[in-house]
């Protein structure tokens, strides 16, 4: 996903500029290369093939903190893979980018569900951004849509399809394919991960109703305050007979406000076709937001390409830069 | 609808404190009443009802620029019928507002069809907003998602329903009632004004399609470029033939870029029911946007309800007052 988002961030140069925006990348951090840092920039022209040019000798700092002093950062993007139960590394790598006065952004939902209040008023008191609309929706305007467009709008529970995975899997199963079949075909397609358990399991969705909860209804919901339950007891009979009958499976998203806060759940549904979500296939995803003024206001992504998340991210950069 | 909005702002008056907005109201100017002013303020609590209170009397200036100045007005909410072929007089009173130093937000498509550069250009110059959120889908967020949270994204074109009262009238037939009988129905609810011509004949959605062409596209359209086709031409049979046959008809908008500039019309068309617009059903409606970044990016508002539109109006004050 960074390599998109070098890639973006180089396309979207005019745009950049027409907002008085430069950059320089000042800073790389990946699994296979470690922690690399110039602060007066690196030449990565050729990064969007993950080669470091061989001419290019940079700083190789011992941890994190040190890496953002090295590179002088004034923003980290953050996109390191979720873990549900502690969103780390990804709170580390925030709190120590905040800490040091830089704007953070994460494609990362962990740290929203684990420490959203704390990185949120750290962000205040630094005067800096901690933004993620990557997180949900593969960077569709979500959070920045409740926070920009819909002022004095009150939320009062929403519901959607969330997981492209399971949705895939879905979909190859009314296809003709039973469910490894079909968990291979989304493997290979690279929707699915190689350990595609947090998805099949329901727990990417879970976390990103947590997150929206969190965020957009002002109320901090933990992971097992959430029913869930994923799609690997479904089979291809079970669910080509769902389709058959018109009532096809979808793993649907729940909240509402209640009494006592939210109450909230991932679960597969049986959807009539009268309902939009029953149309939602493949790749897609939806949510319809009920909210006091609007009873179902809905934001649906159909068929996103690569650039996506990438392009949260950079919206997030644009929004941070322009203060 | 002005008084969905004074009563509105009542309601609101917790978020607006909370965002440090006070305001008063010190004009009013309506077709039964005239022009109202008392810059220090009108006690309108029951403008709700239309009674403005005996006890009190204001001035009544002669012309619209004397009333504004009357009013000492900060903003200027212009909420007049629309004149599909000259924006007329709407265009009049939002340069007079800007003229005078004053933010002019309105609900009337026609000044963004017949002006939008003229008053663009204006409110720049005067430092002063020019804002339209309710002029397309009742106040949901569509120019302030693409201006405030979509940065750097492209709008290659859309399709879309976009006319209330045409939906209506389709969905009665579609449940057994002829043209006239679906019309009478869509006025008695209060969907289709008195005279409904300009919903049947399309003209309605082919302002709304000019507006979102000229502003999200940048493309200045006039209303004769636009392929305009209305539903008076179907019957009921027709149209429930066209329902059992599972290609329901809707009255459907488009827009594509093209080598020339921007190809766009609005007409009735039969959707197959794999396509999310053949379910948009009564006074519902859906933009799907084609963006570079997002191929299928939609926004669908459902069952509006009587305060959407007043809303819209309202969320563009917050903009125009946080500046």
């Amino acid at each position: 996903m960074n390599r998109a988002l070098v890639r973006l961030l180089q396309k979207r140069e005019p745009e950049l500029r027409e907002r008085e925006i430069a950059y320089r990348i000042t800073g790389v951090a990946t699994r296979r290369l470690g922690l690399l840092a110039d602060a007066n920039g690196m030449d990565l022209s050729s990064l969007g093939n993950v080669h470091i040019p061989a001419s290019q000798t940079f700083k190789s700092p011992a941890n994190v903190r040190e890496w953002l002093r090295e590179a002088h950062a004034d923003v980290l993007f953050e996109a390191t893979s979720l873990d549900p139960h502690t969103g780390q590394p990804a709170i580390d790598h925030i709190r120590a980018a905040l800490e040091m006065g830089a704007h953070a952004i994460t494609a990362n939902k962990g740290p929203i569900v684990h420490a959203y209040d704390e990185l949120r008023s750290l962000a205040a008191a630094k005067g800096r951004r901690f933004l993620f609309e990557s997180t949900v929706m593969d960077g569709a305007p979500i959070f920045s849509l409740f926070r920009d467009s819909l002022p004095a709008v009150h939320l009062r529970g929403f519901r959607g399809i969330l997981n492209s995975t399971t949705n895939v899997i879905l979909s190859s199963m009314e296809a003709g394919l039973n469910f490894e079949q079909a968990l291979r075909r989304a493997q290979e397609v690279g929707v699915a991960e190689t350990d595609p358990r947090h998805d099949i399991d329901g727990w990417d969705a879970t976390v990103k109703v947590a997150a929206l909860v969190t965020v957009l209804m002002g109320v901090p919901i933990r992971l097992e305050q959430i029913e869930r339950e994923g799609i690997g007891k479904l089979t291809g009979e079970v669910v080509r007979a769902a389709r058959a009958a018109e009532k096809p499976y979808k793993l649907v998203c729940h909240a509402k406000r209640t009494s006592q806060g939210v109450a909230a759940s991932v679960a597969p549904e049986q959807l009539p076709l009268s309902d939009p979500l029953a149309w939602v296939a493949g790749t897609s995803s939806v949510v319809y937001f009920e909210t006091d003024i609007f009873p179902g206001l809905a934001i649906t992504e159909t068929n996103p390409g690569v650039e996506t998340t990438a392009y949260g991210m950079l919206a997030d950069f644009i929004r941070a830069a322009a203060g």
